[in-house]
């Protein structure tokens, strides 16, 4: 019965000793602790991450690099989980593997805008005592999640932003990469063809993460390199709490993705663990926040969300989302509407 | 009955329709609909504003400044609804008001960055279809809110930061002021004063409005200098739509004042609209969410609130808040915990 949450196990330890109890089997008082002890451990939840590289339109001969990107992100951050990392060190992890992948629009692949640059948002929650790091509109660094991180642990704000970013960047001695080390073929070919900011029924949103641990701590991570051709200082809804994520421990975890501006409009992440909070299932409090943002303001989205009982959803109203979830040793992913694949992760030839 | 939302006003004409039809009363069809039409515009709602003018502690001799300037920014906001203005109309302008008063940690009167510059944060919100336009660490304008509501009628975007909100405010033709024209004495004395960034419990934090119309329409603007000796780029709640304000015809609006980090944490707007959305009085979703806020993470805040119903409240638990509201042509304000002044509109001599 793995996936239990601590908590849940230790009860289920309970109820077996009030069950010797009522047949006469009557343990000794150092037996019943053992008992619920044991419980607890045998039965406490294994930790579980899901990861998510885009909601919208994903052309045919584009899939496979997707999914690949999603898999190894999610593969690396669970290897974190289980070296020990915390759920913070994990969703980081996934992402960064994301940013440096050039198939997303995050860090290396970030889309360009209206000037033909890379400006890019990122977030990072930790659903403890919701710390939180963000910037926005942030140049020339490779991995802004980690720039985001730095905010959370070494700052006394929340969030920073373009030139700020780029100061306390050097401040913490990261690397400064050349701009045109961020920038694909493929991001110019759509700047090219584009003349304004595209939405995210054609183009793709954001990378994210989301992760509980066996203690139901939560945490998530999300990272942008925004619209195309969006005008110069744009920030959309990663770096903005609430919107392009949200973590706490007493509800989960959400990372999204999609149109900036409509998700930042329903502030999509906090709604999500609001429906969570009032008793739904993370995939019914997706659902029901994604039917709500489509009816009220007419717009698609995707995300990924864990509670912090270990149970997961992927759902999104676009056409597409690339996304994988490691959880009790399997690998699930998938990128279309109800497609679904399951695989042992020792078996993923990575 | 003033303070009824229209469709309440309508619902009671068509009861006492009904009533009329139980007694035997036999009113025509064009009877029935006169009097249901005659009870919606009798017993319509008249418009109410709320403004702040920032949480925190006041001293003594400043208090008087503060009541007189939020004072003046609803009787201004309250005009412009009179005169026919939108409710987007009413809070811009009360934000304007306070903005241009130097008394205030916004516009004119912000409190300096690190290096001693003014860098501004805003936000407006427009509940009907949830539109909104925000800047980030902006510069060189007198009045940001008025280019968040720019960003929100001009652009596809939500949010613009920094040198990209600079950008835009040139292309939308907005005066560029010097920086030095937006520093009062008291920033730079509060700037020499103090080495790292000042917590809400000594300093001010925004300014802020809300309006609800005669058709529960609702809006909120907010706009802030941030904190004293923040970082350079360092954006707080004002600008992030949940945290710094929310506005929602289903619900009401809220703009909110205090710590920016921790107001973020808990996105405080978004919070309190959950709680009305769940059948609670603006009061009563204020307190709820402003004690959430100080048991989660040991933070004190300010808020204002109003409904589509027209009630209103403005609740905080740190010492003080400055407020003021029109409604029913009155105007109340207060400063301290428990203060209520109430006065007909009339009579304030200003």
């Amino acid at each position: 019965m793995p996936g239990k949450s601590p908590i849940t196990a230790f009860k289920l330890g309970f109820i077996f000793v009030l069950y010797c109890h009522t047949k006469g089997v009557l343990l000794s008082g150092f037996s019943q602790v053992l008992v619920i002890a044991a419980c607890g451990c045998l039965l406490r939840m294994k930790p579980v991450i899901v990861v998510q590289g885009g909601a919208g339109r994903i052309m045919p001969e584009r899939k496979k690099a997707y999914l690949l990107g999603v898999k190894q992100a999610a593969l690396s951050g669970s290897k974190k989980l289980q070296q020990g990392g915390s759920v913070v060190d994990a969703v980081e992890e996934a992402v960064v593997v994301m940013e440096n992948d050039p198939i997303f629009n995050a860090g290396c692949g970030s889309v360009l805008n209206e000037h033909g640059e890379v400006e890019m948002d990122a977030i990072i929650m930790d659903g403890k005592y919701l710390e939180t790091g963000a910037v926005s509109a942030v140049r020339n660094i490779a991995n802004p999640v980690k720039l985001a991180r730095l905010v959370m642990e070494k700052t006394g704000h929340v969030l920073l932003t373009d030139r700020g970013a780029s100061q306390f960047a050097k401040a913490m001695n990261i690397p400064e990469v050349p701009g045109e080390s961020l920038i694909t073929e493929k991001a110019i070919l759509r700047w090219k063809k584009n003349k304004k900011p595209v939405d995210c029924e054609q183009a793709l949103g954001t990378v994210g993460a989301v992760a509980v641990d066996s203690e139901g701590n939560v945490a998530c991570a999300t990272s942008s390199g925004g619209k195309t051709n969006k005008m110069l200082g744009r920030v959309g809804d990663t770096p903005c709490i609430g919107s392009g994520g949200y973590a706490d421990n007493f509800s989960g975890a959400v990372s999204t993705t999609g149109n900036g501006e409509t998700i930042m409009k329903v502030t999509l992440a906090r709604l999500v663990l609001f429906h969570i909070e009032q008793g739904k299932s993370p995939r019914e409090a997706a659902e029901t926040a994604l039917k709500y943002m489509l009816d009220r303001i007419q717009s698609k989205a995707g995300l990924i969300v864990v509670n912090n009982s270990g149970d997961y959803a992927a759902v999104f109203t676009t056409d597409h989302m690339s996304w994988a979830a490691v959880k009790d040793d399997q690998l699930h992913y998938g990128l279309s509407q109800g497609e679904l694949h399951t695989c042992s992760i020792s078996d993923v030839p990575l």
